[in-house]
């Protein structure tokens, strides 16, 4: 089915042509017009894609997702959780040009969902699935936590991970990878209690 | 001064329209035009204070940043660093309605500061201001620390003081005050090597 396959082809341009115009001008500026502009097509060729400048972000939206998820699950595992924590969570981190781009993309997101219904809901389902890998991961770090305790360090990674996702959005300079897994890295080992 | 003081207060009184239609409809919409209408002003009036929206967003941020250094610095500081520390820093987290609805804005206005040069600069003030409290916070907190400890710990504590801050904004529900502060406070522990 080459239609089907070129049809999906053409949404993941359109959707990066989407990141384009957000990091360059800000998420308001992605309509479906300017979007139509930077991907070199008519306005009503885009809309063949996608209807609605809610539809392409949210489409946009859910790349950043699937990409993420996809390089998490291709993570070959080591058997200790430390160095499986420190491989898998890392994917999280932008510690790449590629993922520097999704980051700063999926920071534009996170604002407009607080005032984008359409956005917040998926906003909401990242935010639940981002928020039970660190209660996963947590889990396998802490194998005797208390309830108690288990939930406040999953707060506490996922704090971490946005915070530290947040800083290199803001000031790309300073956030080297070197840097941001520097931190991550001691906090995992902190939670299972291996502190160098 | 009469006059001083009316205008100081009216810029005021619009920075704080300015919030609410950043809350409710978004960065993009505060317009001069919208702040006006909100403020319930011709947008003649409101250009008698601010000639362009880059000078009232600005000024509104500006507002916030004074907001919480004012609080900060408000706060009585007992001896233990530990303990003082535990208070100054809660004036970050966003935890009554006051400062979450500085914390929505904020929010609104490090997505903005990607793509707005003008607040850019102001955000890059107000990340190093941060960041620098976060540092003199963790020397307190390990005097025997060494450099690369301290860097490690004020980026780590930066990180999940804003990382706590941007999931307050995005699920207001789960971040009631005790949950924010018990991940805050557990944290400083660890660093003081007091955990509990």
């Amino acid at each position: 089915m080459p239609k089907v396959v070129d049809r999906d082809q053409r949404r993941l341009e359109l959707a990066r042509a989407a990141w384009r115009v957000i990091r360059r001008d800000g998420i308001e500026r992605a309509s479906v017009r300017e979007v139509a502009r930077e991907a070199g097509l008519s306005t009503g060729s885009l809309r063949h894609y996608f209807g609605t400048q809610s539809e392409l972000l949210i489409f946009a939206m859910r790349n950043v997702m699937e990409q993420v998820e996809r390089r998490a699950a291709a993570v070959q595992r080591p058997n200790d959780p430390l160095a499986a924590a420190k491989l898998v969570l890392a994917e999280l981190l932008p510690l790449d040009d590629e993922r520097r781009a999704e980051n700063e993309v999926w920071v534009a997101f996170m604002a407009r969902a607080m005032v984008d219904p359409p956005l917040g809901s998926l906003r909401d389902e990242a935010y639940d699935r981002l928020r039970e890998a660190c209660a996963r991961w947590v889990s396998a770090l802490l194998p005797g936590g208390s309830e108690a305790q288990l939930q406040l360090e999953s707060e506490r990674l996922f704090a971490l991970i946005d915070g530290l996702a947040l800083h290199a959005a803001m000031r790309p300079a300073s956030a080297t990878a070197a840097r941001l897994s520097a931190v991550m890295f001691h906090h995992l080992e902190q939670i299972a209690g291996r502190r160098h």
